[in-house]
């Protein structure tokens, strides 16, 4: 059994770095920010005897051997960036109820016959840098590391720079090796678990993910003498657009989420009447028909407020463009079978559920059999300075993933 | 007469600093920049036989002895601070017309009897700090010397600490001295003359300005899990706010101007529910009562939208923050009287008309007799790179301001 109290005290000295004045934490990608997380948690995991190797785009293979160490290790593991105002669980978990797994281990002396691994994957939020779960996404041959390394922030900075600062450029090819399988234990961020009173959400796959930026472009102009019948307003159709937009998602309800959580305007001055807006729409249902019938119904929105504004005096062009694409992905019912089973044998309250969030398993299970092990997060929110989570929870969960990863890799 | 080629080239020269990809400038307020344009500016003024004096809020005044040097002094300027993504003529126009009207007088070796001053004004496109038009503000008494050096920007830098840096933190008292006149030549900034086909707009007064702040507040949670029914989108309610109060011009035409032009997200990430929007609304009318007016409409929408969201899972708050009030401001008959009768002799065409836009010459109206000079600008557009004026038009202007400041100021 795993110590819940030595979890719990990972995750709050983790939680140190980045802290907000919310309670919160800011630990962008490849930040000074993320790079201390980083030393801090590869030092444990080394104190824990396991054997660190980094590959190009940053991700963090930490291996503990097996007794036949030739065989594809039993990896878990998640990601330890942060949202800019984001909790302290997300990501942190699962990478910390991996080093708890692996403390146990060792201090029992305890030998798996495949070897382990906890991963960590680098940019899994996508915050700061687009596509979103790059790092898995590169690793599983999703996104090509040309294009991850090119990736830049607002202010320019890329992801090959922001690796070279922090000193997590490594040398070991992306993709150089499979799992035997991938467990990863998450907060739930949603709130169906604490609803229901149930412990473990044994994940089945994950709702389809798709990103677009929309640039709505008109005129900016002076904001006192410019006539209202002259002006091509950008945020005067920008909002028209994201009602409707948001609108959309009423149709496809309860599974249909639709999201736009990036906007900004341009110039974005009191006195200016907006020239430019640019923002984020962000699609996900459980089935590729409804999400590919949601993305046909986001065109023809843009279509229309396209066309409502053609007159010489108001023309506003609105482009619509696609930002990353994740098809909704089943997970393995083998793997998902036995995160049912270890909670029935750790006689905690479990049900199959989808994930609403992407998350590295996502990625991972396109080339490799993966499962996911939830637990319950405090009134289901997430990227929220607030986000919370019990620590009993906390630790059945880790618990889980113990018994999961030796079931899998057998002692 | 003024010599038209000199000014274009004065213009274009201060226009190289803070040059925009597209044409226009970007000089903020107190920026390195902003020093760059004063330090090339300033030696003209000196070079053409000017003292200068710098003011407690960064007001630059040249000026130019008179015969009877007690009496008070005959002034034009403006400002060359810039918006973001600004142009070349708005504010520059008013201080290199003024410094063309020195050359002129300099070279011909003529005397006034009154003095004559040429003011730089600090930070008029309150698009770095607000309050807008703050030097000329502060010297009208208008708005404490203490706020000002307070006003800070987005990156929470100080205007006392930008004077100081921009080494423009002078030491002559606010507010020292009256003007006999204040002149102010500009770009007309909207579309009517150059519709019209005239020259020259005689200024009878200002719209008033009346700026708000908006701050919707929900609560930020994760775009994926999170159902729909659960969400207290602040994108959602500010883009339906903003739609409103757009439309609440429509009542108010054709002299009612409402704008949003700052619009900022929180907190902008793509995965993220927006937790919180904070943007302005700019309202504007000729007549007191009707600004009022709008100003009520605007709270009964605020109201509206927050009784609209206040189920518990829903809830959101909404603030109105009042920014800035500058009543309607008329100018001084007899001044604008000089105007039109300098167009007259120029054999100009001209009209009265009322400035959309705020200037200097509106604060300094509450303690000086004032008037300005409006000469057209491109398509009647203002704040935008691509603002742009004839040289004839502008030569033409300059004209006028020299017959008007030397009616005023007696030769
Ligand atoms: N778990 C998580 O927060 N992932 C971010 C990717 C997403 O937007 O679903
Ligand atoms: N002239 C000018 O652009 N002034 C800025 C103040 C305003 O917003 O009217």
């Amino acid at each position: 059994r795993v110590d819940g109290k030595r979890l719990w005290d990972a995750l709050m000295t983790l939680a140190e770095i980045g802290a907000t004045p919310k309670g919160g934490n800011c630990r962008l990608a490849l930040t000074e920010e993320d790079r201390a997380g980083r030393e801090l948690v590869t030092g444990w995991l080394e104190a824990a005897g396991l054997t660190l190797r980094v590959d190009e785009i940053g991700n963090i293979f930490a291996r503990r051997p097996g007794r036949n160490d030739s065989l594809p290790p039993v990896a878990t593991g998640s990601h330890i960036d942060t949202q800019p105002t984001g909790g302290k669980f997300d990501g942190c978990y699962g990478v910390l109820a991996g080093l708890e797994v692996m403390r146990v281990l060792d201090e029992r002396g305890i030998e798996t016959k495949a070897p382990l691994e906890v991963v960590i994957w680098t940019n899994e939020e996508g915050s700061r840098f687009v596509p979103v779960m790059m790092g898995s996404g590169v690793h599983a041959g999703l996104i090509p590391l040309e294009k991850a390394l090119a990736a830049t922030d607002r202010d320019g900075d890329s992801v090959a720079a922001s690796l070279a600062r922090t000193g997590y450029a490594g040398d070991v090819p992306v993709g150089s090796h499979d799992f035997g399988a991938y467990f990863e234990a998450h907060i739930e961020q949603g709130p169906v678990l604490e609803q229901e009173e149930i412990t473990i959400g044994a994940v089945t796959g994950s709702l389809g993910l798709h990103w677009f930026d929309v640039v709505v472009s008109g005129q900016e102009a002076h904001a006192g003498p410019t006539p209202m019948p002259y002006r091509r307003d950008a945020l005067k159709t920008a909002c028209a657009l994201v009602s409707d937009i948001l609108t959309l998602a009423d149709a496809y309800q309860p599974n249909g989420r639709v999201t736009c959580g990036e906007f900004n305007v341009h110039p974005n001055s009191r006195n200016v009447i907006p020239g430019q807006v640019r923002f984020s729409v962000d699609l996900r249902h459980l089935e590729p028909a409804v999400l590919a019938e949601m993305h046909d119904q986001l065109k023809a929105l843009c279509l229309k407020h396209h066309a409502a504004n053609q007159s010489d005096k108001q023309r506003m062009d609105i482009e619509l463009i696609e930002v990353q694409h994740i098809p909704p992905t089943p997970f393995a019912p083998e793997l998902i079978e036995m995160v049912r089973s270890a909670s029935q044998e750790l006689e905690l309250s479990y049900r199959d559920m989808e994930t609403g969030a992407g998350h590295d398993a996502v990625q991972i299970a396109g080339i490799n059999p993966v499962a996911m092990i939830f637990v319950p997060c405090e009134d289901g929110i997430s990227h929220n300075e607030s986000e919370n989570a019990e620590p009993s929870d906390l630790e059945d969960g880790a618990n889980v993933l113990l018994l999961a990863m030796l079931k899998r890799a057998g002692i």
